[in-house]
């Protein structure tokens, strides 16, 4: 595919990747045994502790976000790990205690419904776990948990590690890390960090890396204390996706240049646009009231569209959008329920992108 | 850094990106859950396999090749492996067995030694092992182990997995994997396929998948059988690194543009030049005689010089070169040896390339 036949990306994650960024990515490789490698990570550490609002570590891995679900949970999880479900993605945290033989309880309710601080209080009341995990913005229904409310009860048990899951919304929502007391906080580079994937990014407290330290089964690849040792001397422990570092080092830049305040604000304000753009269609939202994404909007198709018919005339159009989520849409149409299609509003997104997006949506939507 | 202050990179991996390469990573960005992507890792997945010559399933991964690694330890290790060492590369076999908790015993050689089929024989003999793990091009010593007589021995023990690291050999060296029987090979992007690092790629024949498939504690991001269920369908089991792909896929139409048989003689005219270099200045080779890399050579400093005044005046010169592995060097001082340091002959090196870099490191070593 040339640039000229690519197709804008409207799915929520991967989101598109502007040129500049793209070009920052593209510079010529260096050795990440040298002093120019250091000085890039050493530069990049203090610009993600800013946007993580945290003093912890915040250290970089060649994987995917699942990549760091599964280092939170092989290196932090001992007796019991509850898992908060209301979707696909916080599923799995579940599945991944599951692959890697830690004990595992689900919490879950159905999709569309955030996980609420009550529910969580009665199960770690019982004394029986020593990890949650909870996955910030589940992005298969657009719910968006509250992170203040839920830190507050999970916070009243200081032998429980508190794991949170912002691939989809770690700078485009604030997540002050250390003051909701979150562990291990991980994120992925290909949503609103808006980078190619390839990256993940997490905080690690101290006391997680002091129960990690004494963790039996950590294994090699995602072992939290051997990527200490390395962070601390601005490396990795094993080669690292330097081109993709370039790129991080970039949109951090451009982050910060924006103003991490009036980029939160950015978000919220597309999210209300879009929101107040599917009620004026006549749609509604999916995720229960108060709980609506900032980074990504998941809507009902009340008027019973042909979802794929809509992707591809998007297409026609010059964006590549999504008809749903794959799974979440199968079950809802086994119960005879109303599909849904997602508008993600993230990352380097502008207003004009947003009302190009809608526009077109628009003129789609009239023809199905 | 801009380009402009860019120096070339000759350390043995990751080693130099031409700008082809760097730009066709810098296409826009496309869903991983796209008809684009399927098309993308399909188109990659032929040219992998000939670049393998297998028929067995070559997948790619977002991570280090080290990654890979735990990923043979994880899924096709169950009584004990035998972990062939002969330098700090090989000796991660062994350590990412140790942290994931399998048996695991070193055959050990000097640095600059070669492993021998009877060494492996007298080992598998005893009936102890369901795994051998080695090395091809132990990057740290610029030895190349020959694996068609390894091959040889280790398959006439037919319920030992043949595990084998081609991370800085596949590529540049002839590597017939299913004419010798290897059962996971493994090699990365940094190094003879001239990419950025973050992508890993292994085959595994169907035994492997047969033995991981009733394996415990393959965990979650290593576990083959679910990276094989989504490698059939064109898709990765989570997010792939899409700009790296659309450069491997790039670079494999070099490769093959090129002609493999005519890649692997360059790699060995370019060995020879090296060599030859080598005597005509009067140093020495490290490895034992019939065992020399051709993608790299590890050179004698048997002038006693100053390595890192020699790596500061290259890089003057324009050059990001090596001053030796770091540990060997550390441990050949201690014992009074003479220090080493190598030189990359991979990639997408040319004939003009090499006789530039010989000429620049002979004009600095007059100097010291």
């Amino acid at each position: 595919m040339t640039n000229e036949e690519h197709k804008i990306l409207y799915v929520p994650g991967p989101i598109e990747v502007k040129r500049d960024t793209r070009e920052a990515c593209a510079k010529p490789m260096i050795g990440h045994r040298t002093k120019d490698f250091k000085a890039l990570y050493a530069a990049i550490k203090p610009k993600l502790k800013k946007v993580f609002y945290t003093e912890n570590a915040v250290m970089v891995s060649t994987s995917s976000g699942s990549g760091y679900m599964e280092a939170a949970i092989r290196n932090l999880v001992g007796k019991k790990v509850l898992n908060c479900v209301n979707g696909a993605f916080s599923k799995k945290w579940y599945d991944i205690a599951v692959s890697c033989g830690r004990p595992a309880d689900k919490l879950e309710v159905p999709s569309g419904k955030a996980i609420k601080p009550e529910m969580v209080d009665e199960k770690l009341k019982t004394g029986a776990y020593d990890a949650i995990c909870i996955t910030h913005n589940e992005t298969s229904t657009g719910v968006m948990n509250n992170l203040e409310e839920l830190a507050a009860v999970v916070r009243k048990y200081p032998d429980v590690m508190f794991l949170v899951d912002c691939v989809s919304s770690m700078s485009g929502a604030k997540v002050e890390v250390d003051k909701l007391g979150i562990d291990m906080c991980l994120t992925s580079s290909q949503k609103a960090f808006a980078l190619p994937p390839g990256l993940a990014m997490a905080s690690v407290s101290a006391r997680a890396f002091a129960k990690a330290d004494k963790m039996p089964g950590r294994g090699y690849y995602f072992d939290l204390i051997e990527l200490k040792k390395s962070y601390e001397k601005d490396e990795t422990p094993y080669t690292p996706a330097v081109s993709l570092m370039y790129g991080l080092n970039h949109q951090l830049d451009k982050m910060l240049a924006e103003g991490l305040d009036a980029r939160f604000e950015r978000h919220k304000r597309f999210a209300k646009k879009t929101r107040e753009w599917v009620k004026k269609m006549g749609f509604e939202l999916f995720p229960e009231p108060g709980y609506e994404s900032v980074t990504m909007t998941c809507i009902v198709d009340t008027k019973g569209m042909d979802l794929k018919k809509m992707q591809e005339n998007m297409g026609k159009k010059g964006f590549s959008v999504d008809k749903g989520y794959g799974k979440m849409n199968e079950k809802l149409g086994a119960e005879g329920k109303k599909l849904t299609f997602r508008i993600p509003h993230m990352g380097d997104t502008t207003d004009q992108d947003l009302d190009e997006l809608l526009a077109a949506f628009e003129e789609v939507i009239k023809t199905l």
